[in-house]
């Protein structure tokens, strides 16, 4: 009985949950966001995770067509369907997360990290479609990454490869890392990183800033990119930095994997158009002559969710019970 | 007309250039060991490999037995046969050395970089044979790596994957490396940043030593090693700064590509004895939880220069032309 095939799509992060319904041909037909945190427990998060996606199912009429769920999480573990010491969420790890998910929902669930999930939707659909080697750095409220090798991903003896923003660099060495040691790339191209930068750019500022109007408690980095857009110069300098770090670290990343491209993804990327020359200066200055000018760096071409919820939809068709 | 055949494994490093006559087997029936430094020209270089080549078939009486060359050299790109950029040899570069030794020999030749070669010869025939996923890291003159993802050797685009030596860390945040930039692990971990160690930890040093009596110009890493071997307090202090190095720079590897295990091969591991507790603890410390007690450390169990000769001789049969 061949029938249309839907699947569904999340990607967990660690402020928000988005949840699509994918359809064959890569088109996202449904989606419903959800906070992460808030929640008394994981199982409390399920919950509400489980109500969206059969609200979404009822209300599209594909109560029988859905193949499964993918997820995209931190620190998620393919092998096991655990996420295992993720520092990014407000829960306790490790998280047997594709059990409870199977148990809420019915469905068949498979899970892989959320940066993982991102590099194969931007190698379905998105500006990595005809590149096979590339590294997606994803930046948000942490800093993942998905290596793609060949064509394929990267994922290691269990599944853990490609956790690029805990990769420790002289330029952070004074910036201790949630998980522990200090110089973690996550430390300064995060969101709480470029925040970080920020107030430590305006304690020794002397020039004026729109910065200096919100409350240092509420600063984010999307204020960050939004004073740049408006030609805050200290918001310029903050992104300027970001971006001489991240082109400093990615020189190292082209040592590991010689890729041809390193695409830019989540929240932070929003102000790529401020640190990409930062970043490109800073590559072909620090990177080995084998790899100066040869790496192009992209943004993402997919809408911001799009990329880790078809990468995450896409498992359920990739992995194999 | 099937007949046995042999092939010639070449491993060239910055001070010596090994030969080796391989058989099916992966048996080394003859070799030849000459200096890679203190040539006119890279031609003369050549000529010098391509006469002891031409002993070694004559001597073996197998003139017409040679399926080809294989060369392990520092920054070789496979895809053009070009050495390029490399810092650890006294020639300029680029070098058409594939070109030349066919030249000069009449063999076919294909080349890749030393520590890919070494890496190869460790999963053919040493410690990594069933090993699918490991990271060899070559400490010699310099450091190179080999990184095998899936039983496979990473390539990445042109070749050029896998010079974790030229990946920056804060703890050598103050060492100026062959490539220009600062941090470069090979600036620590290599026989040249052994002896630096030993140099700035003699200037502070209060206690005796057996390295002060040696001229600080005539100061080598085997040196600190011997010295470590009879129980010398300062030599055995710069080889556990050494493998606190190694060992977090292992951390943030793991962070790549998720190894089993990690093999030192090289000059510089004769010493791995002082070096590996060290090693061990500084990665435990330091890699995520993910990774944390889950990579094996390991002593290439081939004779120093076998893997690479045999992974270079390899390579003629693995690469088509």
């Amino acid at each position: 009985m061949a029938q249309e095939k839907y699947t569904i799509g999340i990607d967990m992060g660690g402020t928000h949950t988005h949840v699509g319904v994918v359809g064959a041909e890569g088109d996202i037909i449904g989606r419903a966001v959800v906070p992460t945190t808030g929640y008394e427990s994981v199982q409390a998060f399920v919950n509400t995770v489980s109500e969206e996606i059969g609200k979404l199912i009822e209300k599209n009429g594909i109560a029988k067509k859905v193949a499964g769920i993918g997820i995209g999480a931190p620190c998620a573990n393919a092998v096991t369907g655990i996420i295992e010491a993720a520092t990014d969420l407000p829960w306790p790890s490790p998280i047997p997360l594709v059990a409870m998910m199977e148990a809420a929902t019915g469905l068949r669930t498979v899970i892989t990290n959320d940066a993982n999930a991102a590099a194969l939707g931007e190698k379905a659909y998105g500006n990595a479609r005809r590149i096979n080697n590339f590294i997606m750095l994803t930046l948000g409220t942490g800093v993942g990454s998905g290596i793609v090798v060949d064509g394929h991903l990267l994922t290691g003896r269990s599944g853990f490869a490609g956790e690029l923003g805990h990769v420790c660099f002289p330029f952070a060495a004074d910036r201790k890392c949630g998980c522990g040691r200090f110089g973690c790339l996550q430390t300064v191209a995060s969101a709480k990183g470029i925040v970080e930068t920020a107030k430590r750019m305006m304690e020794e500022n002397k020039e004026e800033s729109m910065l200096a109007e919100i409350p240092l408690e509420k600063l984010t980095s999307r204020h960050v990119g939004e004073a740049a857009d408006k030609g805050d110069a200290t918001a310029l300098r903050v992104l300027r930095f970001t971006g001489e770090c991240i082109g400093k670290a990615c020189a190292s990343f082209a040592a590991f994997s010689d890729p041809e491209a390193i695409v830019l993804f989540g929240g932070v990327a929003a102000a790529a158009p401020h640190m990409l020359p930062a970043i490109r200066e800073a590559f072909d200055r620090e990177a080995l002559h084998l790899y100066r000018g040869k790496v192009k760096f992209l943004t993402s071409s997919l809408p911001e969710a799009d990329a880790a919820i078809l990468g995450a939809a896409s498992l359920p068709l990739v992995i194999n019970s």
